[in-house]
């Protein structure tokens, strides 16, 4: 078991675009207020991940390596959307900084997150780096896999 | 992935007490009707188990072992109430029956199940087997973690 502590942040400008990418499919076995159970096709490799509350930035999360066509049967067991998208990953100030642009139905958003030692980390921001969402739960993978982006009321957004 | 084919049966007698037994304890991450996501402590090991729909007799089922410490942490997370049993493995004209004694909330109930390499195999039924209750939803071990033994209608179950 590990404890993630992430921050996360709307992308406004393009410099992350030529970073190093991969291709992710996720979706969600579970995904209660308490506790989700994703699994994850990166590449030639596959993930079963548990992550519990997120009480402030940290979240306990346990994660599994499973097979991939296990993997891809479980995505057919999932019951709404597969999200799909690249993940950049993005170095800067000595930080990695993941930015996943999304596919499909989530197709335009751009988020970047950040993992820290401990939530009072002190980082620097790259200057794509636009307005911070981390506690914006319709920024959450899991209920982008129900609400994806492409349904969301734009002109509400922008206010 | 396997495909699992199992029947479960109620229990009249008692000819099954003095055969060895293993001490389990698990919880559901998740229990929807299409997908169950099991924790499972089974002595010094534990498993995540993840089980599609039932069709018929036979379920798709998934199985990691993960360390049991992890299993601790996400018994913590599982919603409803953790199950504790007795798994008793009886032999019985060649074939292992799992006979489960159920502890706290679900004291008194004891089902006996066994597992078929397909759905017509033919096998002999031990005197002390009972009624079948393979489709009857009550006896899943994800309903019994939410809707316990302890609190069912006993005199609506003996009509």
């Amino acid at each position: 078991m590990a404890l993630e502590i992430e921050r996360k942040f709307l992308v406004t400008g393009e410099g992350w675009r030529n970073a190093p990418a991969e291709r992710l499919s996720q979706g969600y076995l579970c995904h209660e207020p308490s506790r989700t159970v994703r699994v994850r096709i990166a590449g030639e490799q596959a993930f079963l991940t548990i992550k519990g509350i997120t009480q402030g930035a940290t979240r306990q999360e346990f994660e599994y390596p499973i097979p991939v066509a296990d993997a891809q049967s479980l995505l057919a067991l999932c019951g709404a959307g597969v999200i799909d998208k690249y993940r950049h990953r993005y170095v800067h100030a000595g930080k990695t900084w993941e930015v996943d642009a999304f596919l499909g139905d989530n197709q335009g958003l751009v988020v970047a997150e950040i993992e820290l030692a401990n939530e009072d980390e002190v980082f620097d921001k790259p200057d794509w780096l636009g307005e911070e969402v981390t506690h914006d739960a319709r920024y959450y993978n899991a209920n982008l896999s129900t609400q994806p982006f492409v349904h969301w009321n734009k002109a509400a957004l922008a206010e």
